[in-house]
């Protein structure tokens, strides 16, 4: 028999205006998931069912993903009651699922933007990073990441956006974008 | 019946020293797999049959992964001829399989280092861009991607590394780091 290994769940960041973000979490998903590891992804402010990696994500033992938004951008100056529930219900979630201690990976894909336009209170959310479990793997992406999340995260990689096709004109494709 | 719709496929950059440049890549794969898209991911200079993508990849249908590397860490000042030969036969493999038109995505996981390493030959590889099937999305990842090839490229992302836990001490662990 093997001993249990037991590892140190560190927070990771991916933050900035490049492209990059939500795949990074999905790589580090895919991989955990070779690894046997548990893993659970909870996707703010987007309900669009047929994002590609739904599909994909599916077929793949030890990942799971969750929507919490509706299917229209939120304005970020005047949110929806809807926008803001829709958060709400997937921050408590995401508490439920961190404490759970059924996972070793928890991904909070746009969680930073959720904080960005006001829709979850970043206090609660800074207490919920605190009391991770501490073999827990906890990932946030998305852009303008808070300053008081950047300090707690343990790695920050920020997205930098040098060139983008759509400066040529060119529309989000399905199966590259989306 | 639908008219088929004729993508025009971009070439995508990942570079710079921070965290998520193969995990975005792979994220990128899965979600054009979970379109049905066919994708084929040869990663230069890693042969450690052990990465966890690798298992969970296997489960995904219409996504292929080639190793072309050895197991040990390349030297850089001194590469081992079996390195260089791994990387042209690498090179050539991915000519074949971009030219073949049996794929809509195809990544090459660090080339970028093995043209910094002066493995590969980098006007063999722009001119392999350059002649690239329209509808094809190429992906290239790898620190140090040489000037030339983000002018051909049309979306280049910098991964900037803010922050990392290996400054805490944290070693790399499975399922997370590889």
């Amino acid at each position: 028999m093997c001993p249990i290994m037991m590892q140190i769940g560190t927070i990771q960041v991916y933050t900035g205006d490049g492209k990059g973000k939500t795949t990074a979490a999905i790589g580090q998903a895919i991989r955990a998931a070779g690894h046997r590891l548990r893993v659970m992804m909870i996707q703010f402010m987007k309900g669009k069912i047929n994002y590609g990696e739904l599909e994909a994500v599916k077929q793949i033992l030890g990942f799971t993903i969750e929507q919490y938004g509706g299917p229209e951008f939120v304005n970020k100056n005047n949110p929806d009651k809807e926008d803001i529930e829709w958060a709400q219900k997937g921050w408590s979630r995401a508490k439920e699922v961190i404490q759970s201690g059924k996972y070793d990976m928890v991904i909070l894909d746009e969680l930073n933007i959720a904080l960005d336009f006001g829709l979850i209170a970043l206090d609660e959310v800074i207490e919920g990073m605190k009391s991770k479990p501490k073999h827990l793997e906890l990932i946030l992406t998305g852009r303008y990441a808070p300053r008081e999340i950047m300090e707690l995260a343990d790695l920050v990689t920020e997205m930098k956006e040098i060139k983008h096709p759509y400066q040529k004109g060119i529309q989000a494709r399905e199966g590259i974008e989306y």
